[in-house]
């Protein structure tokens, strides 16, 4: 018999794509299904990038730059001058999404069998890259009693081995919506010093930040050797299709490390670099409104769901989910139920069980992750299903 | 100090890339560099398919499914079809070039310290994947003196370890241009029933076959279990920079560990998936003009060659590439010479030294790789400055 990798069979499969097939019968009986689920906003791409590739003069769509295109690197460094990060054209790798930013990270620092220590609940995939990478993660657990923010350092240190290598943030947090403030940062900063860890910075929702600063870790003073900044376009100009992303690194013999994985595969996409490049054009003001309509969509929906018995709520400062706790005891066997045998005028809500962004066996059991990508009626009717919901699943004993 | 993973370190640079220093320099000098070093062709993309991603009526660039469109994997299932390859659009996954099927292929396959044969000269980024997913690739080596033929399967049987895994083949080959017989088809396919061992087919030259028959992997009887095709959009329309390619196989454990991979970078990309979809909907007869072209470029390039004076090129079958045996004793430094000490007519040629498609060290030191991707009169004053070339470089002692 031919046999599947070990990494194949250990690689986790997508905790929040698991449930799709439910969504889909429900579909089929006609139930309207509300996707909190997953970080695909419905904001429009913003029609001027798109014109930028309709427009494209192109003969020969060409391999671009293993780096991306030199003209976006160079249009990258105005975007983020504005966002308080001083980078050069060539601190900048262009990838194929945030994801290959941190595929990339991860194979350029670690070797099979280091550790990196992840704040949990955390983005999911950071699990499938580590896999693919051969790299342990080591999850310390943030809390829904304070906010999800960052555990206390004396967790990290409880934590390192002569195996740490890094520490991975998403800042703001998927799936928390946690925003890290500076004096974490700070401390963050502090730990890797004196470790001599790497600081793996997931930034994708740096634009919807809603209370309190945004604090890169680009704008550490002193942490040049230690950052790795992952991005995306996907969050900021609701482009996720595209598949356009930067890994940035001062760490000059990280840059030219993982440029040898970037030479590897070629290129990124060509047309999404066109994209790209447009979107750092856009008006200045261009952020305020969906800026706004995040907000306006998370007041709602931590308002409604603090409004239901039993439910806990944190008010995230940043990106566009949040996490409540809930009265139930599975939440994986909630969400299913959700889909599965419940409707509320014929309509239900799709949600992330949390349990998939624990690492920690066990947690997350009565938490669920909330994406508020949908407009506000769609809060508001999604609010009334899971209501209706937990008042009807209490009644049958939490099965 | 931060350490670069033992694998950053390992990793190998492109052997194809780091020349461009000298081309550059040359080009700022005023010399004309004709690229025949690269596999990027000069053919337009097709109008058509570019078309499809203007007129796309997009409102929001979601994700897409993480194999892929549906309805660009049906259309597929059309195009396979076309060239003899019976599949379904659940077997089929959509990647990020031809390169991300090759990662997937060798992540789901392979553990760490696994083995795959490789026949020698190979596309030197087989070395990349293999590099970051900790795999060792074993050479075998074909000769210039039968064109580079499949070696006898008694060196593959020398070469299989209880570690040996897999064959990698590419077909048409890169950087031979060798196709590969039906015979030697089915030798490849007694050996990994034999051995139990997959065979991984990168096919992305398929349409470009001049002499003989295309004889797909998957058009082997009783294989279905041990092969994965990798394919990519990239050379047949084109469209390089597009990044769109597929893993194709009907081993269901495969298929499932693959997709794990797939659901963890989210989707391939969006816009380039627009196009590919397009491209099958292009007149039966598209291919009929790139492939007289790329014919009449072949029959030129190989007739120049083998009328200068030491020079020896067999005439490949397919894909677009020639290797030449050259009265040389370093194809590095005299590829280093002919952008940094030559010109002819203020013009030079820039070549791939074949030592980089080598495994073995030492190999290759008196070819070089030539890609016919530049017009037939590009090729002829490519061929003049070759020419003088070998002359003056042969004067010179061969330095």
């Amino acid at each position: 018999m031919l046999s599947i990798s070990s990494r194949g069979q250990q690689m986790p499969p997508s905790p929040i794509r698991k449930l799709v097939p439910y969504a889909e019968a429900a579909r089929k009986r006609g139930t309207k299904v509300y996707h909190l689920n997953i970080g695909q906003p419905d904001i429009e791409t913003p029609p001027a990038i798109l014109d930028a590739v309709r427009h494209a003069d192109i003969k020969v769509l060409e391999y671009s730059h293993s780096a991306g295109n030199e003209s976006y690197r160079k249009k990258l460094v105005e975007y983020y001058k504005r966002v308080g990060i001083t980078v050069s054209h060539d601190q900048i790798i262009i990838t194929t999404g945030g994801s290959e930013a941190i595929m990339f990270g991860f194979l350029t620092c670690l070797n099979p069998g280091d550790e990196v220590i992840i704040p949990e609940p955390f983005y999911a995939n950071y699990n499938g890259f580590a896999c693919s990478a051969g790299v342990t993660v080591v999850p310390i657990t943030s809390r829904i009693e304070n906010g999800f923010a960052l555990p206390d350092i004396s967790e990290f240190e409880k934590a390192i081995t002569p195996k740490t290598k890094g520490i991975v943030i998403c800042n703001p947090n998927n799936p928390t919506g946690y925003l890290y403030s500076r004096a974490e940062m700070e401390a963050l900063k502090n730990i890797c010093l004196k470790y001599n860890l790497y600081l793996f910075s997931d930034e994708a929702y740096r634009e919807f930040c809603y209370d309190g600063e945004y604090v890169s870790a680009l704008h550490l003073e002193g942490m040049d050797e230690h950052v790795l900044l992952m991005d995306t376009i996907s969050k900021r100009y609701s482009a996720c299709g595209a598949r356009l992303g930067a890994l940035v690194t001062k760490n000059k013999s990280v840059y030219d490390a993982a440029m040898k994985f970037a030479q590897a595969r070629l290129s990124p996409p060509g047309l999404a670099q066109i994209m790209g490049e447009a979107a750092v054009d856009l008006p200045e003001d261009y952020f305020r409104a969906p800026k706004a309509e995040y907000l306006a969509r998370r007041d709602l929906l931590v308002k409604r769901l603090n409004a239901m018995k039993g439910v806990y709520c944190p008010n995230p400062g940043g990106a566009f989910y949040a996490i409540a706790r809930l009265p139930i005891d599975d939440s994986d066997k909630f969400c299913q139920w959700l889909l599965e045998s419940f409707s509320y005028k014929n309509q239900t809500v799709m949600l992330a069980p949390a349990t998939g962004f624990y690492g920690t066996p066990g947690l997350g059991k009565n938490e669920v992750r909330l994406a508020y990508v949908l407009n506000l009626d769609s809060i508001n009717a999604a609010m009334d299903c899971l209501e209706k919901a937990l008042e009807e699943y209490q009644g049958e004993g939490s099965r």
